[in-house]
């Protein structure tokens, strides 16, 4: 084999941290990967650590100690998931997407792999520092943007059902009161979580905070701390939800007066 | 601005390309960013497809024509899909995932981010020639495997849903058989799909066929054509599906006269 030169090495090792985010390779592996030495390993993470930063492309991080190496996270500087955002609300915002009853049209923007990807790596970016074990959301819609959060933090996705199925195994169920005032239930899997973890709880729409909150009692069910939470959208009607603390990526409000008329905007925290 | 070296340009290429594959960056795009010439990054194009190609990555190619530019596709080998796929079966064959009623629980692989993303990637290797406009699902366990090739593949998730949503708006409902034996019934939103598109359905179980059968009967009501399916996992039995042509990635077999022991083997086709 030819020897392999820096920018081989630099783009296979940022293909590889790229595509298992927040993951630690340790320098071994690309060391056998390209028959290169540990320092000269260490010199590529550097320059791939200076690169990620000069173009806003995320992080790459050499963690040291006996469980030490390199990972990539994907993570979004303030301006740049800003602008994310800013865009994708002018697409949402207006008459078109508005439906009967109040409800905004929104099912295609949470299934386009290019805008999902996007914005879990918006939120994962808020989570890192909590360290979840898991995301856990509720079927259906957020899945994708659930997941693909779970991807960019590198831990598993749970998903809560609306009741138990045979395939899942005995399973904790729970009931909530949703946005429309009715009992429903919430189930989940024994075997989908593990005590003494940390749950990110993400979906796709807040309104009341029911189901959010039916998530939250579910986590104590399991004796597991939730370690925050994330939506894609947020109603800022009503104002007082069931839950606290959570980081909404855009708010909706269907004008009074107007009801065909959806005003979709960057959440606060993103514009400060 | 100090000149940005090849390794840096690389690099950041590979990072952007891998991150929205099977996308097409024109080479304006790259030569604004780094304020380089076109020629040259075309070499460094071709560097990474070389390299690619080294390291069994993925492709990089160049499209060539007014739409051209440079694509990622994470192309999985044969060689690599089978060694994945062989391990995978190796953790769910046996009797510790075996539930009443000779179900087998694998709700944490369909959503454990590195295991959907390799399975995502070697259906999407098989269906890169077909071109399809969208993957569609039906919801709820098949959806990270199914987003996960929609990314891999560059295209939208559609998800059919059980019943119509007041926030979907419009919607076709159909009826189909389900491997139960129930009628029940199939829901997408008109808005989710434009006709004359191809679709690819992907599930993540398939044993009589019946819902696969009803999302083709679904989409021939939106006048798609459907150009493929793949499903996570095939049982052995029945062996006749009311649907052909589908590829899976894992056959189960829970064995006769030992009810508990799962036997889970790739599909012949990875062996081939």
């Amino acid at each position: 084999m030819d020897k392999i030169r820096r920018n081989e090495r630099m783009s296979a090792m940022m293909r590889l941290l790229s595509g298992a985010p927040n993951t630690i390779f340790t320098l071994s592996s690309f060391c056998d990967m390209f028959g290169s030495a540990k320092s000269t390993m260490s010199e590529d993470a550097d320059l791939l650590r200076a690169m990620c930063t000069e173009f806003d492309l995320g992080e790459v991080e050499t963690v040291t100690g006996a469980a030490g190496g390199v990972r990539y996270r994907p993570v979004v500087s303030r301006e740049r998931a800003r602008a994310t955002i800013t865009e994708l609300c002018n697409r949402l915002s207006g008459s078109e997407r508005v439906l009967p009853g109040g409800f905004l049209y929104y099912s295609d923007i949470l299934s386009t792999p290019g805008i999902v990807n996007r914005m879990g790596e918006i939120i994962a970016t808020e989570y890192y520092g909590q360290e979840p074990d898991f995301v856990l959301t509720m079927e259906t819609k957020g899945i994708p943007v659930a997941f693909s959060t779970a991807n960019a933090l590198g831990v598993p996705l749970v998903i809560a059902r609306h009741s138990s199925k045979a395939y899942e195994g005995s399973a904790v169920n729970i009931n909530y009161v949703s946005g429309s005032g009715n009992i429903e239930t919430m189930s989940l899997s024994r075997r989908a979580v593990k005590g003494d973890q940390r749950a990110l709880i993400v979906d796709d729409f807040l309104r009341g905070g029911g189901t959010a909150r039916g998530m939250i009692d579910l986590m104590s069910e399991f004796n597991v701390q939730v370690a925050g939470m994330a939506f894609v959208m947020a109603t800022t009607v009503p104002e007082k939800k069931r839950i606290a603390g959570a980081k909404a990526l855009m708010t909706l409000t269907v004008k009074e007066g107007d009801p065909d008329l959806a005003v979709v905007r960057p959440a606060d925290w993103l514009l400060a």
